[in-house]
């Protein structure tokens, strides 16, 4: 029995939203449910995916659930940091294959503007390591910097490559009406930009952000009557690293994400060169440069190059975050996965408006959690 | 291919533990290891299980993960309050049935005693609904309060009878060295003892604790390979309830813990009259007495009855928390339905020691989040 996502939707990614927590999730419900066949009453269960700590509401399915009309269908909270909303569709896979149900919902969201910078700062820091790292300063800006530092001396990996992401992800974000950053920016914009974390300036990160993302699947059985174009999940892979990233004996790349990678490919029979789209998990320039070698777009250390050479962009060898990414959509922790979902559904589902790929196939998701810690790789399949 | 847990394992709950949140969950993953036949090596993913905002590590499934030594394995946090070990296992459930892995780790944790008794309360409050209960004063023990004169008020049931519960359970707590309490109390001391929030008195209720548990959990091929008495997965239900209580429409009883009980005796194909021993989520004494009814132990109102004609002692119709239940044993949120488990499971084998049910084949737990917000039944049976 294959299972299949059967609906996807999102709000707008943005600052400063006037919507509560259930009301952004109940947006991103309310769009995935516009254009398939499906009543609420159908969903068996479902999946609330957010990081915790940043909502007055503590264990946020009950509430959220209950506000989406799904009570007294089961409902529980998934949580891996910014790819929960992943492993809520790990979760969900589970359930489906499994029998225990034959149509959930994944939800994911996160409110983050509600918090002030500082708060925001040490709450992140306290998903990295508290022991050794965070109280030091080494959250997530200063990980990705270390690890864009030591590409750079391994790799020699440039600050004109890792703007070129930021560039190409600015110039997508345009077509993406739900993105937070919609304005092309320069090579130039990004260079002299002011320092986050050297090398990382303040294009080569992403910002937080309020927004939800929804993801409705199904088995086979029931994906036909809900929607004409079922997406299969084809591979489904997660792993994880130490925490701390003194422990790692890889800092040029994820190798959570490599292993991740390996698990999707190989339960989906396929291999990087059958990619025809990719979303990954570009909460840093580096962390793009990262994916493109550790899923092997580009063997390690190429790319810088494979960014130079334009090759990420629609008609290069594998267009990547032709959504604009996280770079330019905004980071909501809990709605990013299903969001990059979205993305690449709607592309094998030939709905991505001006920036379709012509006759994608196979979609491949990169969705990361923590410095590095949590990374799951999700390959999916038009019919 | 059936479901079994293989192994079980516990801390003793606590107040002020002096070990980290990675040492209890180790302790309890070094206990469900001692007696079973199977490497560190071989689990395939872990599911990790706490309510939020009591550790200072967010996110603590990387953290403890990486203490178990089971890096690079995917791992997760699944949470449902109170109920969250029990989500866990339903989570591992899919994972197991879908064959995304053949043998996974749920580890449950709480370490309550780190915060003030105020801080305990607010914290609690945020996990019911904080718009129109919680700031009033409705949290836990107000709202089963209610729940209890409620039922009072319809059934006729005494605080004799409420009392009668604790009297049972500090009984049985004598013979379980993890219990918290372990001094007999009689009807007396508990209808003398000062009120916690009428007609609920200070033995009435549960305590906050520290502790962790630990369940592994295998497919059927590499169960038999772990241990020579594997205990089977029968039956799994689950079910949500509105998180505001003004919005029920039942308040003798929770209308989660009967739907995800309908849910387990169906999958498992059996009537409450077949349960050999029980486990119920008793985080007050008015808990056990609506769980008595609710899984059908007994008619509507007669839950009094029941527990005043001691039908719930081992040589009763149905011995219930003969562990001595969470009001003995304490209740460290996220551990409880692990703590749960493992006192079946132990029963099952026939490994109980002094309150072991004679020729126990089949056993239910019954695992409730938050003021009746999340119900988790779990049916189990031996060969």
């Amino acid at each position: 029995m294959r299972v299949a996502i059967v609906g996807v939707g999102q709000t707008p990614f943005a600052r400063n939203s006037r919507m509560s927590i259930q009301e952004l999730c109940f947006e991103a419900f309310r769009d995935t449910l516009e254009d398939i066949n499906l009543s609420p009453k159908e969903i068996e269960a479902s999946i609330i995916c957010s990081a915790p700590e940043y909502d007055k509401q503590r264990s946020p399915a009950g509430l959220i659930s209950e506000y989406l009309g799904l009570t007294p269908r089961p409902t529980l909270c998934a949580e891996s940091l910014c790819s929960s909303s992943s492993t809520g569709v790990r979760v969900g896979y589970g359930f489906l294959k499994s029998r225990l149900h034959e149509i959930v919902v994944v939800i994911g969201f996160q409110k983050m503007s509600e918090i002030s910078s500082s708060e925001a700062q040490e709450r992140m820091g306290r998903g990295a390591d508290i022991q050794w790292e965070s109280p030091f300063g080494t959250m997530m800006p200063a990980g990705y910097a270390m690890f864009a530092r030591a590409h750079m001396h391994k790799y020699g990996t440039t600050d004109e490559q890792l703007a070129k992401v930021k560039v190409k992800s600015s110039k997508y974000a345009l077509s993406n009406p739900l993105a937070m950053f919609r304005r092309e920016v320069t090579l130039e914009d990004c260079l002299k930009a002011r320092d986050i974390a050297s090398p990382l300036k303040m294009y080569d990160c992403c910002a937080n952000a309020d927004g939800a993302s929804c993801v409705i699947m199904a088995s086979e059985e029931k994906a036909r009557k809900i929607t004409t174009v079922p997406i299969w999940i084809a591979g489904i892979g997660a792993a994880s690293d130490t925490l701390a990233t003194p422990n790692r004996t890889n800092i040029t790349g994820l190798d959570c994400a490599i292993q991740a990678g390996k698990q999707a490919y190989n339960m989906a029979g396929v291999e990087p060169k059958d990619i025809d789209v990719a979303e990954v998990h570009d909460c840093f320039t580096i962390a793009e440069i990262m994916a493109y070698e550790n899923l092997g777009f580009c063997k390690s250390g190429e790319g810088g190059k494979l960014i130079d050479e334009s090759q990420t962009y629609i008609g290069g060898k594998i267009p990547v975050n032709v959504d604009g990414g996280l770079l330019s959509k905004g980071h909501p922790i809990g709605a990013t996965g299903g969001s990059q979902i979205r993305t690449i559904v709607h592309q094998l589902q030939g709905r991505a408006g001006k920036t379709q790929i012509d006759g994608a196939e196979i979609g491949l998701i990169h969705n990361i959690g923590g410095v590095g810690l949590y990374g799951n790789v999700t390959i999916l399949k038009r019919e």
